[in-house]
């Protein structure tokens, strides 16, 4: 087990022993998913989760653009909604910065997060502002889902079809490509820099500027077509680990069928560094595609899911509890959780 | 206003600008009050806020034990459920802390927050958890209460009468007696330094183990006897002119009214620090008593209010806007908001 679930688990302990109000009738779901799932009316339950972006952790001040921070940080805390199913509704900002970034940067901050709030149709509903020696963000999206129907991390069942949606490992190239000086330096003049800028922006995109699965999330939950979900924000490799630990399964994952970022020749060329594909889609974080479990008998209704053409199958739940990697002679390997981990030391 | 209010109100500029999703039927309450209040059912309104405790800024890692984090980070944000009448259900908690902070300081850290949940009968449904260099937290809170009750600041009327439950400056107290290098190494031994350390523990309480009004704040909202109300978090010259500012109201404040903390002579002594008792009840911040507004026609009712011993009026609402402090003789001065605001420079 990583040690961020180590330590929830911890959590989770610390609120349960001697005290009667850990349980609670109308709360369906607690600590350790990826929202909690609360009963609200007989019709409806209420998705709650909430998500930290702090700078010099999750980003660099001199390197991302504050509009991206804006923007970043409400659709990756939204993410854990469409990992449940539920549609977005309302949302709480919690902002430390330092004095310093109350003019340009702050505006420019506000203007990406209302942009990803008009994306995403989440209502800012309050928040919390203080000071701080460098910029914290913590924000609770609230959603709403039909009664019942928050599709946890713990159903997938012995044969079911593990898939994912969307190409693994943009976001760490874009990334890589970000933190990279050579590139960064390229941009700045020239026709053939000017390209490769114009080039290098679209691959910085989903790392900068991440899309959603809130479609699919909904339609996946709507129908009960996923027997398990969540979104993918650390890494495959860490995220299926979760998956299956919750579910009480195993996995074998099929590496050729992962879907994995092609490198532009040209970036990596400019760049002079070396890509390795399947690694990024494996151990990269922040893709927040979504990983889902789906009944052998339900596979086939799956052709209907909005973004059908992005859902790649690629392995099935295995009973006991190991996560392997089997290539196409039959060689296993265990799929260790590499991806994003903030207590590794 | 002070540089907070003006900071909310930018964020809340930047989200209505051209969105139509800022605006949203459940919401029936929204940025720029203690709490943000939703429709849920028929019958009830949730209430929702959180609140941001941040190393270096709310409190010193040297200085607070992590218990007192604990508690005390839970504590101050279910005020904002207590200001608003509303009875606390569940939190969601972001924690960011240092790899070094992850052994003891953390069990001690969550030990005394389960003890405020307790206190407070919350549940934690959820949260986040990651590295950062300092400690920083935010908590999300969720009460409930019967639609329509929840009290704002922005109700109160010419002629109210402005009452404050508790004694204020006991936070302030406690925090400058902490502080104090000289209270704090007095503690250390002799039969007289353990007598006194006893007297500044009680006297440190306040601020380090803080209660907060949750049945006063319930019983004012379910018979609708406040007009406005808000907790004191932030001192009561900075809050009030919040107040009356939602209100678009004045306020006249009689200063020998203002319920002020005994100094224990001993203590002053002891410490050889001059305390201004009135300054650190009309300035202080952390009390986290309720401030509130009455119609005189409902001033001898309040006499079934629990706590009512510690309800005091300190004044009345006024036309205009100036908020003033009227001494016995009738001379008037400003009241300027000299409480906490994080973005003072």
């Amino acid at each position: 087990m990583d040690r961020e679930s180590k330590l929830v688990e911890r959590i989770g302990r610390a609120f349960r022993l001697g005290s009667r109000h850990a349980h609670d009738a109308a709360l369906r779901l607690g600590i350790g998913d990826d929202a909690a799932v609360i009963s609200c009316d007989g019709k409806n339950d209420w998705v709650l989760s909430c998500d930290a972006f702090l700078e010099g952790v999750h980003f660099l001040a001199k390197t991302h653009p504050a509009d991206s921070v804006g923007y970043k940080s409400l659709v990756r805390a939204t993410s854990d909604l469409a990992a449940m199913g539920a549609t977005p509704r309302y949302s709480l900002l919690t902002l430390a910065i330092p004095a310093s970034r109350t003019g340009v940067w702050l505006d420019e901050f506000l203007n990406g997060m209302a942009r990803a709030a008009r994306y995403l149709k989440i209502v800012l509903a309050g928040g919390d502002t203080t000071v701080s020696s460098v910029v914290s963000i913590s924000i609770t999206v609230v959603g709403e889902i039909a009664r019942g129907q928050a599709v946890t991390r713990s159903g997938a069942r012995p044969g079911d079809i593990i898939y994912v949606s969307g190409t693994l490992g943009r976001a760490q190239l874009g990334l890589e490509l970000l933190l990279h000086r050579k590139i960064r330096a390229s941009g700045l003049g020239g026709r053939r820099a000017r390209h490769s800028d114009r080039a290098l922006q679209s691959v910085l995109q989903p790392h900068l500027y991440p899309k959603i699965q809130l479609a699919l999330g909904t339609w996946l939950a709507k129908r009960r077509m996923a027997s398990a979900m969540m979104d993918i924000s650390d890494g495959l490799s860490t995220d299926l680990a979760r998956l299956c630990a919750a579910s009480g399964v195993g996995a074998t994952v099929f590496p050729e069928l992962v879907p994995r970022v092609p490198i532009p020749a040209e970036l990596s060329k400019l760049a002079g560094l070396k890509f390795d594909p399947l690694k990024m889609a494996l151990h990269g974080g922040e893709d927040y595609g979504l990983l889902f479990t789906v009944s052998p008998r339900n596979v086939k209704d799956l052709r209907a899911a909005p973004g059908f053409s992005l859902l790649k199958a690629i392995g099935e739940v295995t009973r006991g509890k190991s996560v392997v990697l089997m290539d196409k002679d039959g060689a296993k390997q265990r799929l260790e959780p590499r991806g994003w981990d903030p207590f590794r030391r």
